[in-house]
């Protein structure tokens, strides 16, 4: 989607891209039965393009260089897998291995790895752990799916509020616990309540006589471990941040979320709203079984042959009306179409907006309002061209009469129900994105239909 | 889309959410000209919330808080704005006060502002900038839009390669000039070409007397200015980066970028995603005027005419068949139907692995394959399921025989079209987003119709 097609290519070839290559000369190798040559050829790459790496691998080509990597396989490519090809990578591992990966990630990369087990499956795993590692990960766990707590890395800088900037420099120097990567140092009370955060940056530029306290920064906002990744997602946009402190019910320091795992979810959040859009399974991707993908497809499938066979029966009403006028067959699927579009297109502005929490009380008729107003107006222009259309092709003014009613009227109720319905939906609890495409068809083709053969077999007949 | 609507929302209250009171209470004191009690009710507030805040309030309302804010409005919530948003806002303070705004704002920040206005108010705002901070966005400005040019912050913490830890933070204690926050100190050999970074968290574990270039990264991405900001977004996430050195032509460090500037591209990147695929403009948000709202909607609807218009004419070839038969017109839309959904399906899984950069040469012609296969059989699934219901409604088991014919003709042609339209389109430099779905809705229709009638015509009469 770049603007700039020849740099943006040789940029992505620097940047994460493998190139073509390099997969090509490892498939070469595997095929050949070269596995000293692959493994040399693999040798100095990233864990994250190792994992990409294996992704596009055939499957058995993927499996015979697992194999080839055997116990020198970075604990890291786990964590970094696409689900669907980290199961089979699993399978193949066995569940010792497995146990002996996961030890060595952090905690956020070590739950996100066990959670995706079969529960038996984890139990065994759990059990390989040290104690330290599995009550950890069994806390985590305990935590709701997508989370807060689970996101959380649990390792966490965290001083009393008294402290100089001296001190929690010599502090650092000398423990040895401290998680790899942190970008804030917390101050925490003696019940190990967060009272303010220091980003390092400023310990950095402050003299060692200086109080954290004074250079803290207050007016962090605290996440409850429940809270939902999505308004987490949400927080660390508004805010800018890159990281945030994460508190029990008590209100003490738990955890610590970093912007790097905010990234990812914010990918995945976004892939499962296009995902449900579109009807498909978040577990529906390239790497996906055929058999898989036939379950994933069917149900969404399914759903929409119920409503072709509500608008079916709309038609069926007015059969005698068309078997007269034949042109009336050949026009219907016109007003239908326009308005399914129409309805998406508000659908996609309401989805965005409730994903940005801008819908509020005050401009939520506003928006409704809007949209109806705009289905109006361009049903006019449409219910113009589509009227002239219909007049000059079957030579009949009064068909075109009727079809521009049509039209005006479906593109009307598109920008109504477009609107409404993934509000109302959302209000009820149900993930707009999910559900509203399936009615908003169910609706449009429904009025479409009605009201245009209708109107024929009251005004044309 | 919280599993746990009730904590959700507690949880959102607690974080970006502003609560419903606060703005009402708002809007009822500028409705009775108590602007004092306005000023004090948002006094406390976070810019990005009073961003918010603005964002929500109906037109005039928002007009008089801003006069009411006056001098004192905070140049960072220009920043924070919708687009839509800051436009009436920047027309209402006039560009002397926008020009105050943006010579306080970070450079990054200040080019996002400035990069939106005409050409003749940027030329005016520019004039009255610092000759400094002028050239800096002039520069800013030259590179293409969307490029890591763009999204750069200029102030970097370079350091020489041969520094030791305890020089570094001397520098840093001592120097007025560095940026507000940064993660990184960047190594820079004598031509000012980056050789390595230093996460802050790693300068503070090290002892005073280690060199830098001892602990240092030195396997660090350099994102060229002119790469396009999608594919600086993919290598932060790929990698889990916080911060990466830019670099012009000649590999001199130019700027870095932060991943709080990634996150707003990841949502910008991801709204145009779903904005494009449903045939909306990237301004058509809540807060557009209807005009332009109109206008956002219209060509896409027109594009969509232009597809319902070739089915139509496709049904009139076989007008005389359906006089003979109206079943086949009440029957045609499911057909149609069907293929649509099938081939958004299809549509999206490709669209993803296409943003996530998963498709190589080696697996499209497989995931091709996979989805004609995913056809056929989803495609015979529903044949006798719509074979069964049209020959137990007509009681013409022919009938019922030619529909399944062609809705499994159709789901393999919506597998194909689904992952085949999208891939090519890229090939060709077009965003598939975009493009695809009027595509699909033309191939679908016309084979759906097409394949139905003419098999009916041949086979039944």
């Amino acid at each position: 989607v770049s603007d700039f097609p020849e740099t943006g290519q040789a940029a992505a070839e620097g940047l994460g891209d493998l190139g073509q290559e390099l997969t090509q000369a490892v498939v070469a190798a595997l095929a050949e039965g070269r596995e000293d040559e692959a493994r040399e050829l693999i040798g100095g790459l990233h864990y994250a393009d190792l994992a990409d790496l294996l992704e596009r691998l055939p499957t058995d080509h993927r499996a015979r260089l697992v194999e080839t990597l055997g116990d020198g396989l970075d604990p890291n490519i786990l964590a970094e897998l696409d689900e669907t090809v980290r199961e089979r990578v699993i399978e193949q591992l066995g569940l010792d291995q497995v146990a002996a990966a996961v030890a060595e990630l952090e905690t956020d990369d070590a739950l996100d790895v066990v959670e995706e087990l079969d529960v038996e499956d984890q139990k065994e795993v759990l059990d390989a752990l040290p104690d330290e590692e599995r009550t950890l990960i069994e806390e985590g766990l305990s935590f709701p799916e997508d989370s807060a707590g689970r996101l959380m890395q649990r390792d966490v800088v965290a001083v009393p509020t008294h402290w100089t900037v001296g001190q929690a420099i010599d502090y650092m120097r000398d423990f040895d616990g401290l998680p790899n990567d942190f970008f804030d140092i917390f101050l925490v009370d003696p019940a190990h309540r967060p009272a303010g955060a220091v980003p390092l940056s400023r310990v950095m530029r402050s003299q060692r006589h200086v109080a954290l306290a004074a250079v803290m920064n207050a007016d962090m906002k605290l996440v409850p471990v429940e809270t939902d990744q999505e308004d987490v997602a949400f927080l660390f946009r508004q805010r800018d941040l890159i990281s945030a402190p994460v508190v029990d019910g008590a209100g003490r320091l738990a955890g610590v979320i970093t912007v790097d795992d905010i990234v990812d979810v914010i990918y995945e959040e976004h892939e499962e709203d296009i995902m449900r859009l579109a009807g498909v399974g978040e577990e529906d991707d390239l790497y996906a079984a055929v058999m898989d993908t036939l379950r994933s497809r069917f149900t969404w499938l399914l759903i929409h042959l119920g409503t072709a066979v509500i608008a079916a029966f709309v038609i069926s009403l007015f059969a005698a009306t068309i078997e007269q006028m034949v042109a009336l067959a050949i026009l219907m699927p016109i007003v239908a179409a326009m308005g399914g579009t129409a309805s998406v297109q508000a659908l996609a502005v309401a989805v965005r907006a409730i994903a940005m929490k801008e819908l509020t009380p005050t401009n939520t008729f506003r928006t409704i309002g809007k949209e109806v107003v705009v289905g109006f107006l361009n049903g006019i222009l449409f219910a113009i061209l589509i009227g002239l259309l219909a007049w000059v092709w079957f030579g009949n003014g009064a068909l075109g009469l009727v079809i521009g009613l049509a039209i005006t009227t479906n593109l009307m109720v598109a920008g109504l129900a477009g609107s409404a319905v993934p509000i109302l939906l959302q209000r009820w609890g149900v993930d707009p994105a999910v559900a509203s495409s399936a009615f908003l068809t169910a609706i449009t083709d429904v009025v479409g239909f009605y009201v245009f053969l209708g109107l024929a077999a009251a005004l044309l007949l």
